[in-house]
């Protein structure tokens, strides 16, 4: 039997394939450190699961295609809160940010056609991309601008008649760079002068640090109202992955009276996790501050002990919940690997993402791991204790 | 701002682009019984909601890409008890059967091969096959033939070198034919012979009346293990249909390595939708019985009225809740939207859903509508009632 080009071309997930090296680490009776994937340990807001308990449901009947009334009039106050305005009929709820992410790539692109990506990037989004056959068009950012964007000048010579849109995701996974507003006021001169469309994952927005706030290119120009389509999500900000609530947002009518067909044929999204999730949106800004306030001191933590790792270099995390370090070592992959299978520290170890698959060349990011701080300061502490001491090791070894 | 050609060639949903009209129906103060839509009014069992209330879930986190563990067991022992054997690794949890069928497609397809549908199908497959720029072939099944498959001469014909798999719904949506044994190893003898796939969606399976048996194509040959592409879903046969849970399910080991990576780019299904639904398929073989006699009998209310309706022909169901009807009238679009707009019975009128756009070519299924029945038998005697009359109406003034 013969498969598709399209998923023999895929990838498995950079962040999922160690799976078998950490599924061995923990027969072989190690503790393991889950410092490889974006999965907060804070705990999801309770009015999430007292809506839930509280519903007298009979019959869980299919919500509207666009999404739960509720919800969405909840994601609108949410948003205006922030002095971001969308209205009830700019928002569509979708499974996770994923399928938000699918919606916007299937709308806008034909086979052949060029998305703009800053490099490195979420690797999903490149496997979405090349579900649809679309080429991705890496800008490339380096460790030592802090991953920020570069000269206008270098993303213009990349566009050409093929180029569909820029891909933003802001702050960034898996970088942590928060763009400037002059870095994403040049996206949007951009999009305006070729006529592209601006993907914008904002799903980490409220994470931002040092007082330093995320803007959302929603509130950048209304004259490319017509070019945004933004992505959000409960999974990050509200600690709750596991409840597929994100949506698709444009006050672009004509692009959103295609997608509503994409998301007709799919039926709806989760009734429970919709109720759940209206609750969420209802949070107020106190909440945003003080998640960001957590993931700063973890931040702060990570950078302190990264200090006293000899050999290696790693940039600054202005929000989310990430940080790209790179080793002094030949493969990053290979050292992931031996840490969970070969490796460990009184009987522990840490699982950590080799990051060569956030690039789109496989000769980059080959000496770097992605770190998701997603543990308490203490865990923190002393799972970066155990990756140093097992760098040490490794280094002695190969 | 330009679209895909993609979601330019979609069309919205024929279940609910009526919507404008029911709001006018509903905004005009009408009671409207929805016969368009396979919306189940049975109750989800309760172990459903007792399930997600117990769970005691802190941090609503990922379940694994594959699903949750307990729920791919419990699907596997409720199909042991049909003598249906999967292991647990043929298995892999979706965003209901919609997100099982964009995986299948997305595997096994690439743009302009060709799929085998019989004809009238469920209309969101073709949604599906358009998102990819698959050619739908259709195998056309009429009235007359209680829409069982043609002769295998027929079919073959319609296979080519692009041709890379039968779809086949059984019980079917929208004609309620149930496919009879020596008609799934007529598919299967086809498969083998082409090296087609077989995508199989059985999330009617139980719903089969007159004590005759909905076969699933898993038990029909060992030899096509590596062809057949199983789909479930709890939404009909639990009237869950707001827990988006569902099940892409092959012995096709090759294969299923491809469909993890599609499952893991887009992370995870809903947890506490995963909770809920373990305790659906614990549910006993009695359930089944009882859901499928009322459905049964439900057919039977449905067959009687319609004999009561001058100038109209159908078809006779054998399973799921669907029955077609062929009206003596020119389009039976504008008479749904005439009965939503323009009729009333005593405030009351029904919504029912054209049949065009479950044929492939626009002149074929203008006089039919599609009626779900999927209310009580008393309701649904009403609901036919006003059908009647509003059809006597509409004669006398078109």
């Amino acid at each position: 039997m013969k498969f598709s080009n399209r998923v023999i071309n895929l990838n498995e997930s950079p962040i999922r394939k160690l799976a078998p090296s950490s599924n061995k680490a923990i027969s072989d009776g190690k503790k393991i450190y889950f410092l490889n994937i974006g999965q907060p340990d804070i705990q999801t807001p309770k009015s999430f699961f007292e809506a839930v308990k509280r519903q007298k449901i009979e019959t869980l009947k299919y919500e509207p295609s666009q999404g739960n009334r509720k919800l969405i009039e909840s994601i609108v106050s949410r948003f205006k809160e922030d002095d971001i305005i969308f209205d009830y009929k700019d928002i569509i709820v979708t499974n996770g940010a994923s399928e938000a992410l699918l919606f916007a790539i299937s709308a806008i692109t034909d086979p052949q056609d060029e998305i703009l990506i800053p490099e490195p990037f979420y690797v999903n989004t490149v496997s979405f991309l090349k579900q649809f056959s679309i080429n991705v068009v890496p800008i490339l950012t380096v460790e030592e601008n802090n991953y920020h964007l570069p000269e206008i000048e270098t993303i213009e010579k990349l566009i050409n008649t093929r180029t569909k849109a820029i891909l933003i995701t802001n702050p960034n996974n898996p970088t942590g760079t928060v763009y400037s507003e002059e870095e994403l006021k040049m996206i949007v001169k951009l999009a305006l002068k070729y006529d592209l469309y601006i993907i914008s994952d904002e799903v980490y927005r409220p994470m931002s640090f040092d007082n330093k706030k995320a803007t959302s290119l929603a509130t950048i120009s209304r004259k490319a109202n017509d070019n945004l389509i933004l992505i959000d999500s409960v999974s990050k900000k509200y600690s709750a992955c596991g409840a597929r609530i994100g949506a698709i947002i444009s006050k672009n009518e004509s692009l959103m009276s295609h997608i509503i067909k994409l998301a007709q044929a799919r039926l709806s999204v989760s009734t429970l996790d919709q109720v759940g999730a209206t609750e969420l949106y209802k949070l107020d800004s106190k909440y945003y501050i003080k998640i960001s306030k957590e993931y700063q001191s973890r931040r702060d933590v990570v950078i302190k002990e990264l200090e006293k790792i000899d050999g290696i270099t790693y940039s600054y995390p202005e929000g989310a919940f990430y940080i790209l370090v790179t080793l002094p070592i030949e493969n990053a992959e290979h050292f992931a690997k031996w840490m969970l299978e070969s490796y460990e520290y009184d009987g522990e170890t840490v699982f950590v993402a080799p990051a060569k698959d956030f690039y789109l060349k496989s000769n980059k990011g080959i000496n770097q791991i992605r770190i998701a701080y997603v543990y308490n300061k203490n865990k923190l502490k002393r799972a970066l204790l155990i990756l140093k001491k097992g760098l040490e090791t490794y280094l002695k070894n190969f």
